[in-house]
């Protein structure tokens, strides 16, 4: 069993972007960070439920699979659920639509919580108010011998890395500089000195780091 | 004729560290910064002197070789040169002892110029009250067809590039977070736009990313 995170962040560390607007709600930043993923055969397969077998098949598809093996749990933050962006709406059930692609109970970090959400495709969105080892525990009793990804956002994550519960930290770096928006390092000073650090490139120009601890 | 860059930086961006004692009158940080550049069979011969052979010679020699390769005039700022740490001693050569590595002439950019400095093998040290612009034409009329290195710190760096002039900008990302210290990439959101961005990582574990316009 590892804890592990795996996050897609620039250049210069930013891991989410602030450029929304209501054309595009996600920020045309956004997919210039995430487009070497969104590309993937794996992430058009597991995410957008394509079943033509397109998508780059290289080195970030290799990572891309790696991000959904052998996981038993996830746990996020309430932004990443989306519950910033629709506070007021009860029937919000996240950014994926009917079948998510977790497949496994995620547990959304919140100070509102809310019923859970039984979705069709073994996700259950579960909503606590814990702190990283309180929602950890949480995990732990459903994960198994599976793994328990902290899928972000970089605040949520920044937290269980600061209180050492992370077992292996993958970063897809993209080369660009967005010079805005939450720095995934900041207050990290030293992290890499409970880790071995891996760094492999892929086609796309994207650098994957591995901190393994 | 490029307009060329070369810097060691750390994962989260920063360029110079600011862990200075009279013990360590570089910080402990600077070591763990340019360790691999300094282990570097070329920075070995090139900057220590050493004529034994030793030294890497894998990746990060590949890059060594590459920064002293071609040059013809090198700009650098204040700080670099030392100017800043012994502002009172007018017998201040700089860092590199009689034999500097440059071999060029050097433009150090100071608000208080002091009489330029020739040194033992081709580097002579002159010391301007110039913006980027003016400082680069300087360079120019010296270089020939060879290159002009801009060699930090950063805030001189970063002011080169905020102007456009810099043709090659490589960093060596050492996979390290210092946290504090003068970040490289502040104010250049969207820098990647002029360049192509290239990816090599070393056996080190240092990441060499290159961008060329």
């Amino acid at each position: 069993m590892a804890v592990r995170v795996d996050l897609n962040i620039s250049l210069d560390g930013y891991a989410t972007t602030t450029d929304q607007t209501p054309e595009y709600p996600f920020g045309q930043d956004w997919g210039r960070l995430v487009g070497p993923y969104v590309a993937t055969r794996t992430f058009r397969e597991r995410v957008l439920h394509e079943t033509g077998g397109e998508g780059t098949t290289g080195v970030d598809d290799k990572y891309a699979e790696a991000y959904f093996d052998r996981i038993g749990a996830e746990i996020m933050g309430a932004g990443m659920f989306g519950l910033h962006n629709f506070p007021d709406d009860p029937d919000w059930q996240g950014w994926w639509g009917d079948e998510p692609p977790f497949r496994v109970p995620v547990y959304v970090l919140t100070h509102t919580p809310r019923p859970p959400l039984e979705m069709a495709n073994g996700t259950r969105f579960e909503f606590i108010t814990a702190s990283p080892e309180e929602a950890l525990e949480k995990a732990l009793d459903v994960a198994g011998d599976r793994d328990i990804r902290v899928g972000g956002g970089p605040t949520v994550v920044r937290s269980f890395l600061e209180a050492g519960l992370v077992d292996q930290l993958h970063v897809g770096i993209t080369p660009i500089l967005l010079g805005r928006g939450i720095n995934l390092w900041e207050g990290l000073r030293g992290l890499e000195d409970a880790y071995d650090v891996i760094a492999e490139t892929a086609e796309s120009g994207v650098v994957h780091l591995t901190f393994r601890g």
